[in-house]
């Protein structure tokens, strides 16, 4: 598959900081012009501010019991024993930490969310192998457990839902920028405030139809920077969550994107393969330490992206007799 | 990235008929040995059956009005005026129909979901090109329009939503099989009981997590399959919802999987790129006339995986003094 | 319980017109006070515009068959024989009228959504009683059935649900107003950009939450004018979704919201009981061909709640450094 | 309203103990008729077990900052400086206690939901009043805070949403019952394996709807219980979520149900009214110390209605010739 390069992209995060050129593995020609654009003008407008809110790898087993009663008090014995429980899974790993287990219940069940971090790998078969290993131990020490399950549907790998919309699963990004009128009107030929009834639209649509991501095509980036960088590709179907907050500024437009599970690897899996380890040394982002940098330049390409085709959109189609007269627009 | 096979896959589809050898591109081996297993215990159960309920790609254009009294009024001219709308979406492609257009309406809003057969592309250039004319022509055409947004987050292109599930994006598919418990002992270690008895659990687990697929992890078929074959992969974002259902029938164990927003090509796109061109060819699912043939193969490896993942889960895990005593099970 | 007068409310239906009191059962007094002052606002800026976009009343029966192909082709026959599924239903009724019949799929199973309009009733009895007498004709001339099952989850009597968010449940009606930012100060203390501000994040935080209304407690006013005038109460659970879009607009605020599923009834059911008898006809809205009035004045009710609660809150709440510096606000 | 009587109703609680006439206020008779069949069954069946899991109320109010980053670090302090911002809350109430604050964030907000156990009131003007004391003393003492909001859609008051299923709203509760087929084959005239099947459907009819609740129908006995003893029935809109799950056991039926976000009170609002007193102190249920009880109560009669109509939709309408035959049932 063919890689282009977009760039420069201007980054202003905790770990990428500087100008970036974002290698892009995709057949659509078009698709890398319009990051191109989009980069442009967030370099004209001062570069992608990002921010790595949460960076956490999850199994959620289930344990069933004969009633709701029994599952509740199998949640406090978890809580008192988590010493115990924590100790036995990080036996199981050099890099991750079980930072914490999240409970939540239905029916005679409880589900115990494993949130680990994971340094720099992805870390799914990490956090499945310390799971495995410190549920282990607490089935050989529990009595009364009527049933086990390593997967529930509570971590939803490969799957993208609300739970994880709300707790992260990888990392929680977030790129943002704010973009004065005069370069909207001078490199996308649209207004702030086209831009901002446009994206109203979305929202409101987007709600209507019950959509994981009000925003344009967040997936599109991420598909081509896994691709180009050796991540597991079937992640897309969780990274491709997201929420757009954006704001009319004195001047100016602003714009957000979160991503709240985004699950990149700056070494582990695919990361190794001749391309790829090329395409993320091109990032400074090969090996032990990168995976943070990774993931805000994911989120800042994504931010470009949004504006090119959010811009695009609305330079060509939004329009109508009342608008031309200025009526009514905020 | 590594191609590996997998199969054969006996298919009992309306065009994917017979045995088929499966290219999975993908970094993980133990992905094709665990699909392996599964082809294998579907084949010695008769196969899979496919069928593709739909087959459907849309644009979803937002028209805005002074309030929610004219967009209703909009609405009956765009029924009343089906046959000038479609006559002008088709004069802009040699493959696509629109086949109807639905209505959706919030606050002074009509949303409309342009609905295209897209023969054997998948379709979103297309079905986007033939909108906008649409669009132009009923803008021409119809007075008191305040707004216009060819996109408003109601076709959800590289985004998961309810309206897709519902409504079917790209192929609705689905693929079903009934096993032996004779079978599942054989080749999995467990039993039709158990297995069912885990799904129960992953249902509750997803319904509480709110997530897009109750089942185990159809995007990495989908996603291996997709890379082999030059689909757009960030196309996974919408083709990773799925709707599980199985039962337990006197002496085996049924179990579906429906895809509703498959999106497949058999050609267009990266189909034409060589080692993937080559990966249709070995399917006999390159050019014209192939593309359920595809959505089919894709649909039951799905199934093999589902089951394979499924069945190892239960077998390692799946345990508890209770269920040793064989207490109180189904 | 206690019932209060609010009003008088002014409303721009295509039924209500005009200035109506509203009897709210509560036994919370600041409520009544709190609609009040909505009602006065939306009063002084002309009123609320309400529109009933869609009217429908459903069944949802599911039909399983041997595999999904099964399930097709009997959606097709149910195509074929709509005529004679529809003259079966509609003699078991005076009022009623099978408008259509949508399907939608998965697995072996075909759902059915049954599509009534049901006149002044709300009409679930007659939906369910009509619908079980087709399906009773459909079993007796359609062989190769598997299960039948009168409910399916797929028309959420007293659920909440996206597919009636899409597809309407009883009446589907939006109450619209704009209202100048010198009344808003007058009256509510705060200003558009304010509450504009605020409704930004309460958009936000509702797409993180996964909720059915981000609109503030349209709740409050259904349950209250439900109590009032003798409507199914236990219908609040699905009355209560909306969707909330507001826009700034030079000088003012425009603030709409849709009631995708508001099941309310002129007559039948405990309109009849004395109380609740004299405050529909306090209304108007007693008997025959009087329910689109009452569904207007609901959601203009409803409307006039939100701006209240919303304005309170900002006025009160919305307040930083920032802000009072004016600094950086649209 | 009429209010019926229907029982006895025997409960397994940790509150309720014993037999139960509950009062249901509704217009509709064959409802109290349905719970009564559905109590006469679950009495022989050795009554109902209920468990109440969880118990808290509260309000989220969310904090904007200039970007991200300091929506972070403002989240730091808030962990430092719980044991102030608690002592600040609780000095605004007798009853209420800030068990924790739960964060969650998105774009440049953090959202806080203050999590208060309650007593025996439904605590929302409580929760709000001492968060919003709470807030006051945050934002004197923390700079940089951009805006605030004291609503923020994230705890959902009077709306139901996906956060408040997995993390509570108002009291969480199970009820469950395990039901022998003979029970089932002379109360109800069908079988467990017929009423399992088409909760099977209802499931899958149910995720492909999107449905706040998977089960039958809890809002029409939250509803009439609510009203009969003086809840705030607005609130039925987030209690009437529900988690169904049910398995088939070996000569019986196991049906549970959560109910994630059931808001009741034994004291407060409208539960000191003549009428709805009487119907409390019918319960046992009035006054301090009662409001488990009752919560218990309301569930324990939420699960004998889900049978008790699930059995009559199964008894009347779930056949087939294939089922006739037996062929393939489990």
């Amino acid at each position: 598959m063919p890689i282009g390069l977009a760039g420069p992209l201007l980054v202003n995060g905790e770990y990428a900081r500087g100008e970036f050129y974002v290698p892009l593995a995709t057949t659509e020609g078009t698709l890398v012009a319009s990051y191109n654009r989009g980069m442009k003008l967030l370099h004209r407008a001062g570069g992608v501010t990002t921010t790595v809110l949460d960076d956490v790898m999850q199994r959620a087993p289930a344990f069933g019991f004969d009633s709701a009663r029994e599952a509740r008090t199998f949640g406090r014995w978890v809580v008192a024993n988590f010493a115990g429980i924590k100790r036995v899974a990080e036996a199981t790993t050099h890099t991750g930490q079980l930072r914490d287990i999240e409970q939540f219940s239905a029916s005679r069940f409880l589900f115990l969310r494993f949130n680990f971090t994971t340094g720099d790998a992805a870390g799914q078969n990490m956090a499945g192998r310390a799971t495995e290993q410190a549920c282990a131990w607490i089935r050989e020490r529990y009595p009364g457990l009527r049933e086990f399950c390593l997967e529930s549907n509570m971590a939803t790998d490969k799957k993208s839902s609300q739970v994880n919309i709300l707790h992260t699963r990888g990392k929680r990004v977030v790129a943002e920028a704010t973009i004065s009128a005069a370069l909207i009107r001078e490199i996308m030929r649209t207004t702030p405030e086209q831009m901002f009834a446009a994206r109203q639209v979305s929202n409101l649509g987007g709600m209507l139809a019950g959509v994981n991501n009000n925003g344009n095509h967040s997936a599109n980036a991420i598909t081509a920077l896994f691709l180009a960088t050796g991540q597991d590709v079937a992640n897309v179907a969780e990274s491709s969550a997201a929420l757009v907050h954006s704001e009319l500024r004195s001047g100016g437009y602003y714009y957000s994107i979160t991503i709240p599970a985004l699950i990149v690897a700056s070494y582990g899996g695919g990361t190794g393969l001749p391309t790829q380890r090329e395409c993320l040394e091109l990032l400074g982002c090969y090996g032990p330490g990168q995976v943070g940098k990774l993931a805000e330049i994911v989120a800042a390409t994504v931010l470009c992206g949004e504006i090119s085709l959010g811009s695009a959109v609305v330079a060509g189609e939004w329009v109508s007799a009342h608008e031309r007269l200025g009526r009514n627009r905020p």
